[in-house]
């Protein structure tokens, strides 16, 4: 599919016009950032192996009945989507504690919680996308209260999923971050990527981050740590 | 009432055992403080004004049915209360917008909402009181999910009524913070205190402040604001 003009650039993904008006061009780029932006660097191949994790993520999640913005991966780095309207949340969904959920209450990294910790975030980059709650997102017009309930309960039933197909492939899905779109038609799609940019991963029987926090913390073997990702999850 | 030892002592108030297992004597000092501690002073007589507002209040919530702490105010320092064990949620009521609210969405202050901002903080001055929700509580077991719904529904009448007590008196309820208890039977009751230090409080017709952001913001006239809001509270 023939990219036409540059409609978004973000932090690892530039979207492109296609011929379609109802489709765009996902480019994933290597460009890794941390910190809502202060760390930057450059993870080898991220941008093909993201194209590739995430393809076969959402392709999982279709059969499973979830609807994605996900049509194809025509090229390496590329993604076709259906164009939607990006809901201005971020969706974090948390099964053991680790990063700023650790920070906030105080507790260690790697307790497993007794109930799946569901988080929303304001995304807003010049904000430092601010921790928010469905008040906000009602007061401020984020989403519509139907569509909030929608995204709750697609974002517990992918948990479910995903959790399920990283166990089996020897990973532990400690956390992850959904964004959700609208089309023209009002459809809601599970939009962006899946990938090891947005989810922590761990092995199970070692414990070994296989996600950003390898580049976070500079914990080395970032490439291989995606590479691992990647081949457990097109095996 | 007599004090007996000192059960506790907080920011603004010390907190007494009595003679009855099942009450204590609350004591309101003068000490000021915020941004979680960092700033530090003195509101000269805040603590009897407080006590006197507190009382008022916790009277003319009594007085519509929701069940506070409050049993009596023998003396202008003190206040005779039912002991609890406070749930360690902080809870916070937005009605227009200010201080924290204005800064996690990038916003003005004095936006009038279109509908409540309902906020829950984890009770923790070593964290910093961070903002949680619901989830939060039930994975950290910070309360049972029954005294949760409890609370924001009683958290909503309250806020309905002190809207409209300000309301008669020429003042705006910006915002407020909340604080429950449960006593040794198990009975759930509003709780803390009810004052200028925790609540925002604007006069309707000037929009001048009448709360302890005189204090924070270095507006001068502290303790002519809290007398402000003693004479109109007690009126």
């Amino acid at each position: 599919m023939k990219k036409l003009e540059k409609l978004y650039e973000g932090k690892a993904k530039i979207i492109y016009a296609t011929e379609d008006p109802e489709l765009v061009v996902q480019y994933f780029k290597d460009d890794a950032t941390a910190f809502n932006g202060e760390k930057k660097g450059i993870i080898r191949n991220k941008g093909e192996m993201n194209n590739a994790i995430s393809s076969a993520i959402f392709r999982f999640l279709e059969d499973k009945g979830i609807k994605t913005h996900f049509v194809s991966a025509p090229s390496e780095r590329e993604m076709v989507v259906r164009k939607v309207d990006i809901v201005p949340i971020e969706v974090v969904m948390r099964n053991v504690t680790a990063g700023s959920l650790s920070k906030r209450m105080g507790v260690e990294e790697g307790m497993l919680l007794p109930k799946t910790v569901f988080e929303l975030y304001y995304k807003d980059d010049s904000l430092g996308d601010p921790m928010i709650n469905g008040y906000h997102v009602a007061a401020f017009g984020l989403c519509s209260a139907e569509d909030l309930a929608e995204i709750k309960k697609r974002a517990f039933r992918v948990n479910e999923l995903m959790q399920e197909f990283f166990s089996a492939r020897g990973i532990t899905l400690v956390d992850f971050k959904l964004e959700f779109g609208k089309t023209a038609d009002g459809t809601l799609l599970l939009a962006d990527e899946i990938t090891p940019d947005g989810c922590r991963l761990w092995n199970s029987e070692t414990g070994e981050k296989m996600d950003k926090d390898r580049f976070r913390r500079d914990l080395g073997s970032v490439e291989e740590a995606y590479e691992e990702v990647l081949r457990k999850v097109t095996s």
